[in-house]
């Protein structure tokens, strides 16, 4: 176990133990009954004195993470009440335990299970039968067979040119400029938080984001050794005075930001708080990183200009999916940014992996170059609009009250909130004996998780499975929330 | 300029720093002409004396690297030298010089460069026309026309069963026994290396490697903060007794090794050196990451069984490359590991892409199902063993006395020395003037670089243009070293 403190930060050592642990437990990276070190020996290895160690283990055991066994130690909590199967039972190689590493949460990985199946809310992906399959896999045939050698080449580690010089014109439709000299082509926009990250940002640096915001970004930034803080917003997205003190307090490095549709809330950052933020990164020479996976599948209205076709001066790292609307098989991600920050993101997916795939970059380009790339996003709004309205009538019909959820204006989840004293987590439980999934809103916050929250994916699951879904769903919610009252304040995290 | 300084190690301070500058230097990381810190504020940033500091810059000066100007400062040796297109002259976002990043090194990058219209002895890739593109192109587009859902579909984040059980299978007939869930997919083996990296090395770790290596594990692992011990080889690669030093003096906490056709020696690690470089491990608990690029390429005999054959207590990283050999349009390469290790690796694929396209996954799985298979590694065995033949002839008869090389059994490349006293960065510079690549050989050393050796690959050329390159190539070195004598010693790095 490996703890990064950062000793400048505005925030408390022990409170940065006690998230650093409180996370490892929560996203598995701790296992069950696992054996922590020893006040004396944690103190020691992290150069702190032994009432700081006292109160975070106070702490953890106050919010049921750890047990103490009166002359054996402190371990993980043993809770019967988790799946005995998520646990990993395999282990012969004892010396490995001992061998620390630098991954102190993977909420998002705990979460990215199998996608067949089963009820699948979870994931944020789109039905195969909604995606251009068989026309795709035609002109593959074609781009392949007038150049086999495809298959036998690497690209540039920047991607291909054809694709970027294509994805330039794609992106001037959406008010975003680009040249193609500044777009790097990555293996889905996970990569290029990833990229972001391994090359701005390490123990020391602090970046904000929006509560909740995408588990995985979470993920990434926290495994650098970062200290997260949280950005509340409201109906426009990112709350700016609130934003502003936190440029004034903790200085941070990065602003990660997900402004159309944002995962998982739905929220649309308006115009003015986009310029607003700009604004605030410039003056405080803040990397602002936009993360645009869906920004195409809007029900009501297309959504403002994206951040970076506001900025002139290099401070917006804009990474942009391509594949989750059109091959996800493919992913392919875009990143655009200027001047040496771009640079040095060329060098780090160098260093990463030398260069996307050609074949998958060559895979998805007929669609851009024929007519049929709008239509598909036409229908596939319309369908999209369709299935929200199916569920939110489903839900408004069916959830028990003291359920609420904010009506998506685009994408393609819905966050709903159960009262307050009720653990999503919990329901997780019981949903997955009925082989239903959704993302747990613990897994959506960086810091003490808020726990009643869910996020409802309405866009994977095949046309004639959706109703029924959902009517379980509500039906398993129902049912859980009038049940006894020893599951409430539940102690799973 | 981040630093890092690892207080525990057994490198003195000034030497870290001094290294750090260098490696950013050299691989233009720190562009000529920038603005060094202050002595004062270097020492201040860093927490350390003003003399230490005054004597890295000595050092600096003394290597060439860095001048001071009077009143002005400390700058990046401006080279006259150095090609001035290889230069960043684009650089209109000033702000972002104040950037901090986390990127020290990048040397591979800085000779990733086109693989188009050149004399390309530089990349360690295979000519395309030696490759199964046809027959490939065919069984894609059969595999995409019965299952077109593979485009709109991700696969697990660990990689597609079906590819890891035929994985299996094919490792099976190299010794090597796993099970396809200890194996995960990665976007080619650097992908590997990049996960081992970021999941289990950071400031303060160890890192043992041959020396020479391949260039891009050093910008990795340095890119972690790591402190690298180069392990030097005889005829039967990495030197045990040294090793064995090694691990009593800096403790590594793990050795990265090419044991097949080392890259860019071309050096096999014996079955002897095996075991004992694996009873080193497991005596000081270290990690061994087995690289794996092309041992299929043998032209003589099999090399011996690999490391993670002989491994019984997972303390073997194994990555296998796939594409190269093969399909390089897809980079599909392999990880196998085995307990907490390999399920730490998986949590990190996770965070760093989700996982591999599903696309190029299923591409080349029909190759493994077929006997075209062995047809195709027999064949590709033969046509580079031809090659490498024809190459050591024209290098007998047409390089000057004084020049050497070792003539590899296997793999991609030739490992050339000149003379002590000469350059190859600046016969390189020569050379790019008749539009000819390779690797100079000081990208291939962590440290202070040996800068008389270089790698050419032979196998990337098309067969019609291998000879007349090679002996262009000759030319240019013979004129170089008979050249003027300003040219020895020479500051280019």
């Amino acid at each position: 176990m490996k703890i990064e403190i950062n000793r400048n930060a505005n925030i408390p050592i022990n409170q940065q133990i006690y998230e650093n642990i409180a996370d490892r437990i929560r996203s598995g990276a701790l296992s069950e009954g696992e054996h922590l070190p020893s006040v004396r020996s944690l103190a020691k290895q992290l150069g702190i004195s032994l009432l700081t160690v006292v109160r975070v283990y106070d702490l953890l055991e106050e919010k049921d993470l750890i047990e103490r066994v009166q002359g054996k130690g402190t371990f993980v909590k043993n809770k019967l009440l988790i799946d005995a199967t998520e646990r990993n039972v395999k282990n012969n190689f004892d010396w490995q335990l001992s061998v620390l590493d630098y991954l102190p949460r993977t909420q998002f990985g705990a979460h990215y299970g199998s996608f067949e199946n089963c009820i699948q809310f979870s994931v944020a992906a789109i039905c195969p039968s909604l995606l251009p399959n068989r026309y795709l896999e035609r002109e593959i045939h074609s781009t392949l067979k007038k150049n086999p050698n495809i298959l036998s080449s690497y690209g540039p580690a920047q991607g291909d040119e054809e694709l970027r010089k294509t994805m330039c014109k794609y992106l001037r439709k959406h008010n975003l400029y680009i040249n193609h000299q500044d777009i790097l082509v990555t293996n889905g926009t996970q990569q290029g938080i990833d990229l972001v990250a391994k090359t701005f940002i390490g123990p020391g640096d602090v970046v904000a984001m929006e509560a909740p915001t995408y588990p995985a970004a979470i993920d990434t930034f926290r495994a650098r050794g970062a200290t997260i803080v949280p950005l509340p917003m409201d109906n426009d997205g990112i709350r700016i005075d609130h934003l502003q003190r936190v440029c004034e307090i903790y200085k941070p490095k990065l602003i990660y930001t997900i402004p159309n549709f944002q995962n998982p809330t739905g929220i649309v950052l308006s115009r003015k708080r986009r310029e607003q933020l700009l604004m605030l990164a410039q003056e405080n020479q803040i990397i602002i990183v936009e993360d645009d996976p869906w920004s195409e599948m809007f029900f009501d209205k297309k959504p403002p200009t994206p951040i970076k076709g506001l900025d002139t001066n290099g401070f917006v790292i804009y990474l942009k999916g391509l594949s989750k609307t059109l091959v996800p098989g493919c992913r392919i991600g875009l990143l655009a940014a200027n001047g040496t920050l771009f640079n040095r993101l060329v060098a780090s997916k160098v260093n990463t992996d030398l260069g996307s795939p050609l074949l998958t970059q060559k895979a998805i380009l007929p669609l851009f170059h024929s007519k049929r790339m709008e239509d598909h996003m036409e229908k596939l709004r319309f369908a999209l609009n369709l299935r929200k309205d199916k569920v939110v009538k489903l839900l408004n019909s069916h959830m028990p009250d003291g359920v609420h959820w904010i009506v998506p204006t685009g994408g393609l989840n819905i966050w709903l909130s159960v009262p307050s004293e009720w653990n999503t987590n919990h329901l997780l439980i019981e949903c997955k004996k009925e082989n239903i999934f959704f993302l747990p809103g613990s897994a959506c916050f960086s810091g003490e998780p808020e726990k009643h929250h869910l996020r409802l994916n309405f866009t994977y699951l095949p046309d004639n499975e959706l109703e029924m879904g959902i009517l379980k769903f509500c039906k398993i919610t129902k049912k859980f929330l009038s049940s006894n009252r020893q599951f409430r304040h539940s102690s799973i995290n």
